[in-house]
Order: C-alpha cells, then structure tokens, then sequence
C-alpha cells in the first residue's frame, strides 16, 4: 500500500492519537464553571428577557477582555453584522467588500442592508482578505468621486469592507485598515471566529470602526445564541443599543420609536450562560493552544498535510483547528473527509466559496485564486478546548 | 371633593383592592413548573444552540397546543413576523396593510421585506383592524389588475394584511378574511399578543395563510426572547424553517445555501424554558381570566371606566387587562398614568399610533377615528398570571 492512499487512514490515526478513540465533534461546547449557577439565578430573578444585570454584565465583561470601549450584545453574529454594516453607511446599492471564503452571514448581512457583496481573494497565509492582491484590484478597477470609492464597472459605491478572522487566525490589519484608508472604505471587522485572537497584542474586532462577535453554539464560548458589536466610538455604541432595542426612546410608559429599529437585544438568560462561558475563556484558550501543539506533533509524520499556524505577530485562539493538504494530495479531500466522518471524527471541508452559491454567482468579485485553493486544500478537524484538558 | 378629581385614586385603590399592597409590574413571567429542570437538563446536554431535543418539542408542543398543522420556532415575533410576510410574497415596493394600533414590530418587519405599511383603523369591541370599514375604504380606494389589489393612490400593489389581536382579544377573523378574500390579499395573523385565545373555538393563528406569536418576557408565556410561526401547509413550514436556518440544503459537511437566509432559529436553550412554560399555560390562562373577573367586581363601582371584555364567539387570554375611559374622563388618563406608576402600580396606555410615529409618518393610512380614540381612552393595568393565583 502506498503512502499516498493510505492518507485517510493516516490522518484518522494522527487525529486519534490526539483525540482517543470515543466518536469526536467538530467543536462542541463545554459548561465547567458557573454556567448553572447563573442560569438558575437569573430565572430566580425572573429577568430573562431583555433587561437585566447579566446582559449588563456580558457587556462589561466583554468590553474589559476584549480591550473594546464600547460593548453591544445581540441575539447573533448575523444581527450583529447587519447593525454594524448599517451604522457604517451601507445603503440600497452600494458594494461591500468581503473575503470569498466566509461563512455565508457575511454575505447575507451585506444583503439586508439591500447592498452587494463583492468578493476578495484570501492570503495563503491568514486565509482572510489579501490586503496587497485587494489595493492592486481597487486601483485597476475603482475612482474617487467626491471620497467615495465607485466601481468603475458597475458604477456602485463600495461602501465598506469586511475582512473576517478566519478559523481564529487575525488577517493582516495593518495592511488592510491603510487599504480602507486609501480607498475610503469603512472596515468593520467580522470577529464571529476570534473572540481571544490578537493581532499585534490588540485584541481583534477593535481596529476597524466597529467589530463584530458570534456566541453560537460551535464557537469558542457560547450563549446558545449570542452576538456583540464592539467599538470604541461611543456616539456608535449608543446608536447600536438604539437600533437593537425597537429604537424605542427613554419614557416611564409612552412607547415612541424615532426610526426604524430591530428586536436584536440578547435576552438575559442567554447573557447569564456567556458570563459564566467568559469566565472560563482564558483555560479554554491555553486548551486550544495545547491541542495544536499535540495535533502538530501528530501530524509531523504525515507527508502532504500540515496544520495552519497562527500568522506572524499574532496570537490566535485556534478555533478550528485546520489542516492544509498539499496539492498533490488535494484530490483526496472527499475520501479524508468521508473516511473520519466514517470514523466518528467529525471534520469538514471549507465553506463553498461565496461566489460559488447560487444567491451570489452574479455579485462581483476578483480574482480568486487562492480562496479556491484553499477551498481545496483545507480540512478542519475536531477542535473543542475539552480535547486538550 | 367631586368624583371627577378622584379618579386617579379611585383607579389605583381598585387595582390595589384586587393586587394588594406590594408594588406590581405590568406583565412578569412566573416559573413554577419544570422549568429548572428542563434547563439543567439543556445544559447537561451541551445542546443549547440551534439544534436539540427540545427546539423539536417545542414546536410539537405548540402545534399540539393550537392545533396549527406545523410550528417554526423563531428568536422573536418580529423575525416570525418577518418571514411569514416574505412568505406571503411581500416585496419592495408592495404596500401591507397593518392596524395603526400595534407593537412597531408589525410596521418594521414590513419595511424589512422592502415593503411600506398602510394603516388601518380599529374596531371598538375588538381594539383590531375594522373588517367593515376595511371593506368599504378598499372598495373606494383601490382596484383590481391582474389578480392583485392596486392602491389607485400610490398605484403600488397591496399585497397582504396583517390584523393583530389587540392584547389578547380576537379580531373579527369572519369578515377580515372575507375582506382578504375579496380583495385578493393574503392574509397573516399577528398573533403575539393571543397565545390561548380563540376565536369560534379555533386557535388564533391558525386561520391565515401563517400566525406568529411571540414569548418575548413580557408575554403569557416567555422563553426570554422567542417567536413561533404557524401554518397549517406543509410547504410554507417547511420553506420557513429554510429561511430561518440560514437556507443551507442537508449534507454531511458542505455548507451550500440555496437562497438568502436568516439566523432566525429559536436557540434550545430558549426553548427548554419555553416547553416548561408551555406545560404551565392552562394554569396561567385561568388565572388571567380570574384576574379579569376580579378587576370587573373592583372597577363596577367606579364611573366613567370600565374594562375590555373578550369579543363575543371568542375566548381571549386577557394577556393585558383593559381600561377604557369614559370620553367625558379621558382627559385625565395622564393623571390617571402618573398616579398609578407614582403608586408603584405599573399602567400603560396604548402604544403611539403608527403614523404618528416619526419612521412612519408619510405612510399611506384611512381615516382611523377609533384607533385614535382608543389611543387616548385606553390604559393596561397589571396583568401578571400570578396576581390572582
């Protein structure tokens, strides 16, 4: 038998040598600490809806280990998303940019402000937009009309851009915040993946004017379902609270909206499960580093694969573990994918690339050669912080 | 002192006389049940996201409930709100017609599918949309083209209506859906308010194209923040689970999504506490009917108000107890407000008609003579279930 055939079997061995031999998640959830308790607390209190001190606290908390002024919570990352692209001036017609290789809320959000996402090619590196590929594309194809940036092609505006963090690991923010600089773009950060990823030492989702959290049930720590925006402008903070809470102003009992607003708060009970997922955030992620150590060790065996590691100067949180398959192994993709899965190690391809969906096969986008290697070559593996405790 | 200048304190002594003496909240949840249980045993789980045991259940538990044929449990009633109008086909440009007296997630949730909203005036026994007067306004200002009803104002087509059942007390589902019927409009139940409340034996909800109801905290029964859709065909429900679960078509592991879809899914974690509540509903729903004979014994003595009765042929969950006033009082309702509250006795009165509301005030809307009248003559008055246990 051949090495190259026997690669499935290989990386189940490798994944299992980690992992032990019981069927394995791709990430799941784990409630250590004072998780009940609060729960049980906050039902006590019969605040469960959208007051009370936990969505208070989630907030502060939030704000204090993220480095963020200004903590919003919402109901998800979707919501979360879809406020800041608003609070960012994305409008009916306008373009945003966004990375290929995205979970589709990115896009979706882009689309509920009546805009177009328009796709940029990923970093072999960071997985996330390609800052230096995206500034030659901007140049070729887009002018400067009265500070707007105007897609030459279509003649839209391209309000924003969104680079998101991908599986954890930061993109390259000096590069891309002197893109939206020099294009006058807003960038807002899609951070759903990076909740304790830093880049340069900062903690990621506070470099662009807003940025954006995910609490759903596979990422690092959850509230079953939960978002946040972070900034540090306090004049946004307070239009995000507005606008996620029905717009509704301040009255003892009179019920007066001034714009049109959304049901996005994050209800108490769900803030009571995130307080007590915060607390343990710092041992989850010292876990999830652990685990890509032991799956580095593992692998280093494994001709034709390796593990993606945290790009230079940054500190990622290691969400999804990921392997990158060599291109003259990539063909054997489906059959690693099927043989683990077969195994009750769950692991799983990237997203299909936004491009490639049927909602979005007519949007713009560059070049995108390296999101579709990647989308080739790249396998995620279990990842829960409890596989390194 | 005439009885005139007492009212205010007349009022607060019959709502004490029924209370007691303790301060009392508008509306606030009350766990007696498994609802604990039901939470720990989520957590236990690790399930409290967008899948698990009882997200199922309780959409089984809520069809058993109302007797709708299919139940999507959603993240609030204005997302429910919100696909059941996409679903009825809602979109830019359409016009839909909702009362002018509701929540302001009616009016958004239409402006989310694009859409402008156009008031429409209450009945008085009913406090919702004016089946009659509907009638005979779309009889004079629109025309049929083509199967679709044309505004021959704005010429934009009408393409749905949206009765809400007024805190609780069923519209005049006969004649409204005869008007929708008529008029070619498809008709949406807004049932947030009116879980437990029937009309001619039947559950409101379920007698539209789709019903949606909401758990929000202040509801009859709360799951923190939680909606619900009903429908009783098959594909509607399942197209709106679709919509809901970000569009993404079943597979092992890839990530195809076929349209533009929403994080919308009740998360467990809610739906635990909801399934819990749910299994407390009769309870509640006798006591509120209690509260509401108790309060009529109360206020028989105190001229110039009385309280809402359920409409005839229906069977209302009294979700918020009802005062009127008197036209020859209804000058006082502010003094009437600040006495009551001042007394820590919560009061509210109407919301602010639609088109009086500043994101709404060039929306098409009928003479609406009652919804006005009702705006300044109606007051809520604590409704809790456990306020006559």
């Amino acid at each position: 038998m051949s090495t190259v055939t026997a690669l499935p079997e290989q990386i189940v061995a490798a994944i299992r040598a980690v992992v032990g031999p019981e069927p394995v998640a791709l990430h799941e959830p784990s409630f250590t600490g004072n998780e009940w308790l609060y729960l049980k607390e906050c039902l006590d209190s019969t605040f469960v809806s959208s007051v009370g001190k936990f969505v208070d606290r989630f907030e502060t908390d939030l704000a204090a280990f993220t480095g963020a002024r200004h903590v919003v919570a919402v109901v998800n990352g979707t919501a979360a998303l879809h406020i800041a692209l608003k609070l960012a001036g994305v409008k009916t017609d306008d373009e945003v940019l966004i990375p290929a290789l995205t979970f589709v809320a990115t896009a979706n959000a882009v689309t509920y402000c009546g805009a177009t996402p328009h796709f940029v090619d990923s970093s072999m590196p960071t997985m996330g937009m390609d800052a230096e590929k995206l500034r030659a594309y901007l140049t070729g194809h887009t002018e400067q009309r009265a500070g707007q940036c105007i897609n030459r092609v279509t003649g839209r505006v391209i309000r924003a851009m969104v680079p998101m963090h991908t599986f954890g690991h930061p993109v390259d923010l000096d590069r891309l915040l002197a893109v939206a600089r020099d294009f006058n773009l807003v960038l807002v950060e899609d951070a759903a993946e990076s909740l304790g990823s830093y880049y340069g030492g900062q903690h990621t989702g506070t470099f662009g004017q807003m940025g954006t959290l995910s609490f759903n049930g596979n990422k690092t720590i959850t509230t079953g379902g939960g978002g946040a925006i972070l900034t540090n402008d306090a004049e946004l903070a307070r239009h995000a609270k507005h606008l996620t809470t029905t717009a509704k102003l301040p009255h003892a009992w009179e019920y007066r909206h001034d714009e049109i607003g959304y049901n996005y708060r994050l209800p108490n009970l769900n803030a009571a499960l995130g307080c007590a997922q915060l607390e343990q955030l710092p041992a989850m992620l010292a876990s999830k580093r652990r685990l890509f150590q032991h799956y580095q060790a593992a692998f280093a065996s494994v001709a034709g694969v390796k593990l993606v590691p945290e790009p230079e100067r940054c500190q990622s949180n290691y969400w999804l573990q990921t392997l990158l398959l060599d291109a003259t192994v990539s063909s054997q993709r489906d059959a690693i994918l099927r043989a683990s899965n077969e195994a009750g190690c769950m692991t799983r391809p990237a997203w299909i690339l936004m491009h490639q969906l049927m909602p979005f096969k007519d949007c713009p986008h560059m070049d995108l050669t390296n999101a579709e290697s990647l989308s080739q070559c790249l396998i995620n593996i279990p990842s829960s912080a409890g596989l390194a405790s």
